[in-house]
């Protein structure tokens, strides 16, 4: 049986990475139909063909609209910057194909809202490149809180940090422009969102503060330019059932390189998570006998589904890229119609409309509900 | 020249920890008189005597004010129950002597407005016992702090986590009891802001989330009893000069067992410390070299002044006790009417008005202002 | 111009591995041609078929002389049990091929010799597949050492430690057997053997003490069977220039899943490093302020050679499996006559021959020359 | 009841850890008379003054043989330079008292065991000041091995590492005089092994090698100096029953400041410990759920006697001064005749054996067996 047709737009380093996902998913899980690369679409010509080579994929063309036309093409990875993605999402699902488009949905919530209708009515799958929660430690997390190993979860705290706008410095880019959003929020709370509801459900409510470290940045050409968003955000939210939670990002806290570290307790115990070591997690277990009870340091393994399908032994580390395989793992899946555990373009919207929630309750210094759609 | 007379109020653990840093202040620093152990009072007479064998106070009472008119008394430890601070404090400043007060100050705000208003018109030396900011480690980052060594901070983070009430079985005690106060706030919110005012001056305005993690307690005589306080508490702040901050505080998070987390970024770097290690603390300096830079974990020493007047060499600990000492010798300090660095009832009392700030905020969902008095 | 064309001989995890770095390599580094997978070797040919399809290889055969006979394959991936390598590797050397053969290189020095001496012969690229030297962090480590970061090493000491063998329930099983080698030393120390080789050089002398925690095993048909070789081996090292080191290596080390770790002592400071986090590393400067001295955790990043070929930002991970990807790049630089880093057979056979020196003093309890060869 | 009666020869900085041990005892413990501080010798008369008054010694004298026959003493501290040790201790017991001696007992093996003999001889107590082996942490190891906690121990590694000779362009000193002793093994080694020996029992057979990182040193007034000793030492030993073990020590590790690592591996789980981190261990419980297991942080608490002597909240530090406390209750409990755990001069001359053995190993190029003495 022929393998499903991909079709790539983008090929920059998700691009790449959709690439990989693509190249590696039968070899690693050895129960799907190898995918054909059937046709990749990047801007300039030139660039697209020298890609299609390195990629592995067929045909290459400038115009990603001719790619959808392919009809070879069942799926199509959008890792273009984010302005592109509703018109081509929409378009894709249009004619008929699947989608797989990278996170954030879209630079507005009416953009990101007709990509979820369109989704809806065209019966094709559509989800977005939510990968941390692919994590197999993640997923054994997320076991352990379903078997009530640490009780009832009453208390989450998630912090994302890096620090590439931590250098005052650095010369004003777009990302501080309003344009491209409202900083912090967009390009990390986003994620943390996503490992909180694939945990405990989306946000209910929220309460807002926004930090902006440096009020401008030294312009290339001489002069100062005023920063137009916030790089800082700490929010309080309330999750489903009325666990309190707080959830902070910083995208100018020097030090931190890929950190989302999560701490979650709970009536039996305690479990905490930190992306910068993605390959461990540490569990506190009340019920170990008094003395010897401690954060135990887990490292990924076997048990720690689908980890095996990369390497057999324990301790011997999966990597960022090695997420994307596994998501593409789960698209399959929800192409096939099985059970999948993916962020579809209806969880996304909600995960955006929480975004927005914060940032009214920063401009308005109030608790805002998210809507729940 | 002979010694300062000590009088103490209490013997249990805060009243053994006073005990052992007036005992320990001379041998360890060596330029300070050795105080005279006067006069000690416990509420039990028989008890009294024992403490007072065994610490190495010359006479016993088990009547404070007995102890307050000791000529002989210049200076009173006060580690009664919180209720009873006002009182005492009081009497001691109006007998003319000096007061070294376990924190909180009182458990109304008027009282604490009262004892601060006497130590004012006293005359006297009248400090709070947060010891946790004379850690060396802790004194050491003031220092680098004040240097610019990580720029200007624009961010911090405060956690201050243990979980003796973590057990939703435990009994109802009284420390869920409205009248012991608002839970996590009076317990671990003062230390963090004990330590936020040291680094960083007061806060100036919060927004508060109180959360209740167990809604009621089993009953030693059978049934269950409504929790009337909050053992968790997240806050947003701006502190002076409007760096935004988080303060997370809970004492029902099972697995920390002492943790004070401070994060704190700035544009040049960061620096990271946790009470459970307290003698080491994490810098990340943005001037060291591309492909070397990390948080380096740096251990407490002699370069950590007091640290050396503990131990010679490096990396040999100090604990909890240690810092009681110290505490001990900048009190004398203050007697000796030299530059000290305390929480004395001024500062103290702001502390006290930030927590009931907190639980106004919480109450009136609304970000509340924190009167500078 | 066409990629270069492969050979795979064996499908388990090796295998597999093999194949993700074939499918990879150009996709990740941009900079070679995209290698066709021409024919795979399994001993089943239902399952040959099978990995075939799922590693994206053209032909399959039960049969491996076949695959050495195909004029299209320019090298071959050998990655069958031990005991087949040398048959193998000659055999694919004297027909032309090029030779990537997982470690150890054969069951015999004898055999060693061999392959070594065909390798040298044949003008062919033979190399090892020793792929811990591949990690960026290792290699940025050798570049540090290089340029005298931490000044002249004085003092080495590497741990190798897994707990597979740590249950002495766990059945007799053919890793027991004097027939499979020495154990923990052809296990392990054969890797850590490459990690100083790449580092420092070979080792000159060796001082061996073996363990054997338990003397016996239970046999599945009942009974019990004596353990003929040894999980543990400890080793007094001199490395060249007279660097003194201790070499310790453990099968049977309860907790420990991929541990390799290396403490480094030079004149001007340290350097630390552990294979469970295989992301970062950790320095020590002496030449950093006093009172802030201290081991930074560097989190692997893109001044990390190649890592920014996977991943553009720091602290997002790679992957045990991505470090194969880079040793076939290395491969590849090789057959293209570019200077790479790897272990030859030429220095396979040296780490060969520095475990049978090591077994050797253990039996004759003296300190032991290797050979130079 | 009056307290025992207390002499101290030597006020440094071990002199000053004795007199806290000495006035906190009966603080800290409440179940031992209070000592009286009864006589201090410091060999200049006004510091032995000074110090009389800072310590809260009764009496001082710069002759320590008053010290020795003033009839109200009856236990003498020894603190002195180790020069002294064998004829202070032996004219101590000769007068009577007991005796409290740090470590390491003499400079000449000889004098060890005159100070042996007259000990046995005199029906006195005297012990060594290994107060590593009291920290509550380590007394709790030891009850989890005796206990069976990780079933039969088969591999230990121990290490310990400062930096204060890894400068290389410090100044020659005496320390490396071999008038000095053998270097890292007379400064470190002793402590591993008491540390061995409490969990182990002694070493039975060593294997050694010394490592000198730095030939020579610039002398203050020009030009440079031999290095007569070693500062590192790698031994391969067999403890009793077998166990095989490795013992590392290096005063010239950069980056390590007090750093005791001890690693524990048993047919049930393993145990990790590291004096820079004092009030923590590791365990890792092969019987915990798959998926789950892993190295558990144990913080020091309550349940780790007597940590809840010093302070009753758990994770809250015990500091190095604190083990001299508990070393001193061991001693009182000694004199009491009741059961004590410390090194006496007997186990103490074991640890000079295992000691001189290892030189002679590394003299010898040979294993050497301990003499059981």
């Amino acid at each position: 049986m022929a393998g499903i047709g991909v079709g790539l737009i983008g090929t920059g380093y998700m691009g790449k990475c959709h690439a990989l996902a693509w190249n590696n998913v039968a070899t690693i899980f050895g129960d799907v139909e190898r995918p054909r690369l059937v046709h990749l679409a990047e801007r300039d010509a030139g660039l697209a063909q020298a890609r299609a080579r390195e990629f592995g994929f067929a045909r290459a063309t400038s115009d990603w609209r001719e790619l959808l036309s392919d009809p070879d093409v069942d799926v199509v990875s959008i890792t273009t910057p984010n302005q592109f993605h509703a018109e081509m999402a929409i378009a894709a699902l249009q004619a008929g194909k699947h989608v797989w488009c990278e996170k954030p949905m879209a630079t507005s919530l009416a953009d990101a809202e007709r990509m979820e209708a369109t989704a809806r009515r065209s019966g094709r799958v559509a989800i977005m490149g939510y990968n941390y929660i692919q994590n197999p430690v993640m997923r054994h997390i997320r076991t352990l809180l379903d078997e009530g190993a640490i009780g009832t979860v009453n208390q989450v705290r998630v912090e994302m940090d890096e620090d590439f706008m931590a250098d005052p410095q650095a010369p004003f880019s777009p990302r501080s422009e309003k344009a491209s959003g409202y900083g912090a929020l967009d390009d990390f709370a986003v994620h943390t969102l996503s490992l909180l509801w694939n945990l405990f459900g989306h946000a209910e409510a929220v309460m807002t503060d926004l930090g902006k470290p440096y009020a401008d940045r030294p312009l290339e050409a001489g002069g100062r330019r005023a920063v137009e968003n916030h790089d800082q955000a700490n929010v309080l939210l309330r999750l489903a059932g009325g666990i309190s939670a707080v959830l902070m990002v910083n995208r100018a806290a020097f030090g931190r390189k890929g950190r989302i570290a999560l701490q979650i307790f709970g009536s039996k115990g305690a479990i905490l998570y930190d992306q910068e070591r993605m390959n461990e997690f540490q569990i506190y277990r009340a019920t170990d006998r008094a003395g010897e009870q401690g954060f135990a340091t887990v490292l990924a393994g076997p048990q720690h589904s689908p980890y095996g399908s990369f390497v057999p032994a324990p301790g011997h580390s999966l990597g960022f890229n090695d997420l994307k395989v596994i998501e593409c793992r789960e698209l399959l899946a929800a192409i096939a119609g099985k059970p999948y555990r993916a962020v579809d373009f209806s969880e996304g919207l909600r995960i955006e409309r929480s975004v927005h929630a914060m940032a009214q309750s920063f401009a308005e210094r109030r608790w805002v509900d998210v809507a729940a759609g």
